[in-house]
């Protein structure tokens, strides 16, 4: 059993980004940017944003913080949309959900140009997407197919099961795994993956069990501690786990820990490779948005196009 | 077993429609009305052209037919889709495929509004339809949809295959059935089925056999003449073929005679339902055209709103 060391992989994409960055900058280029709208004062939304922009930090990446305040009207949000889609300095830019009740995500997401969607989560770059089009991707799917391609282990003709349907992780997910592989943009080699046989798995689905046990790839996106068990899993297939738990742990300096989907100590003897929770999938989400971010700049900056 | 007659299924829905017309224009109202832009004169396409125009005409929705010539440039084909989106006496349209070669058909669909892409095939369209927001549908699969529903039959915590992965059939009707029911817009009733666990094989599957006979339902949308076999199929199951091919045979007048991606005298007596060919999916499709067209006008002439 190795486990897919998504700490690793992530800090080794961020190492590459920082060097083309500076390299870059000594060629007299300025540095990649990416804004990010925040509205009002959710602390964990405030959390990830100042994950975010750290990430960034390290790599180069410039970033600018747009703060607006819980009380601002839908026309606003949309407003300030409209000039960063306008803005030639700024490459990428994400609005970080949720967003106040008031407000549309829907339209709020439909307003953003998909050439500066860095977090691939518009219909439009997910239309695109699945057609077989230049796009961002949608980040979690997008770096676990990194992880898969850094360890060399294929999907094509391989059946996956993919537990889950979010819009953000198990619809795209899926529909990037089905697909015959192309090019999203010039250097994004994840995408060379595709190819599988795509099983979607989700609360209504009866007879799981049997389901994952034909899996050669299984991909646990449910958000539901230790769901996936030993006997579900056939010996030597690949696990994911994408879900985060908080658990109950007085012996933890938080008073709890993160679990995932995976019933980890009983499953990992039977896998061939599987993730941690902390440390596998969670890693290469943010590296994938400096990723797209460093796209975004290339295909403006460098005149590589999406069109 | 039980044919799914979509020719029946098609003619109740156009009947529907029809009266429905005839009552806002008893009202005084308008009629909803239809532009299809066809570039250049393949024989294929009009042929197909012809037939939407017919179908348009025999509900009353009025059709407006722009024909362009092949040698026209991309950008003049985008004016005209701007035009098109402007235009608001027009309530859908739809650029007929495939375009010349020196025409971008993904840049062309782009530009298409998604509130006048009655065709559901634009990537906007699509990305919204996977989000669960209001958007229209690629026709096929949601004919398939609309014919399950007119004979009941349930598609929740069923086992799906599809067989297929073109982005308009396999991967548009791999969503739909895997996603949670919603309404994608008022009266769009067929959004209800859905909560399916959906597998999707395509020319890269290994064991299809095996993974076809753990299916309640099999969808196949291969465009390969009888691919799907008696011993592919459980007993019971529900067979909805979506392949129209032409094989040879000389005791037809054209010399060739349509079969679809099923051995249909094989398979049939094996199904509890099951659609012909010609005569189960084909005549579905039109039927969404004109569907989503009449949604198209009453989501602005009536003021149901799709934002």
């Amino acid at each position: 059993m190795i486990l897919l060391d998504g700490k690793k992989v992530a800090q080794e994409i961020r190492s590459k980004l920082r060097d083309s960055v500076t390299f870059n900058i000594e060629k007299g280029l300025r540095a990649p940017k990416l804004a990010i709208v925040i509205v009002g004062h959710n602390p964990a939304s405030e959390t990830y944003v100042a994950n975010k922009i750290k990430a960034c930090q390290e790599v180069g990446i410039e970033v600018e913080k747009i703060v607006m305040e819980e009380s601002i009207k839908e026309r606003e949000l949309l407003a300030m949309v409209r000039r960063l889609n306008r803005d030639k300095s700024v490459d990428g830019f994400i609005v970080q959900l949720p967003l106040p009740e008031h407000i549309s995500e829907a339209k709020v997401l439909t307003a953003i140009d998909f050439r500066k969607d860095v977090d691939g989560l518009t219909p439009m770059s997910m239309g695109r997407a699945i057609q077989g089009l230049p796009a961002f991707r949608s980040a979690t799917p997008s770096g676990i197919l990194e992880l898969l391609q850094a360890y060399a282990i294929p999907t094509e003709g391989k059946h996956v099961v993919v537990i889950g349907r979010s819009n953000i992780v198990g619809k795209p997910m899926a529909m990037m795994l089905m697909q015959r592989p192309y090019l999203s943009l010039p250097n994004m080699s994840a995408s060379a993956l595709g190819d599988a046989t795509v099983t979607v798995c989700h609360s209504k689905t009866r007879r799981l069990g049997a389901i994952c046990r034909t899996a050669d790839i299984i991909i646990v996106a449910a958000g539901s501690p230790k769901l996936l068990k030993a006997n579900m899993v056939k010996e030597g297939a690949v696990v994911i786990d994408v879900g985060i738990n908080r658990m109950d742990d007085a012996s933890f300096p938080r008073g709890y820990r993160l679990v995932g989907d995976v019933d980890f100590e009983a499953v990992a003897p039977k896998c061939s490779y599987i993730t941690p929770v902390p440390g596998g999938v969670g890693p290469m989400t943010i590296a994938m948005l400096l990723k797209q971010t460093s796209l975004a700049y290339s295909a403006k900056v460098l005149g590589l196009k999406m069109k």
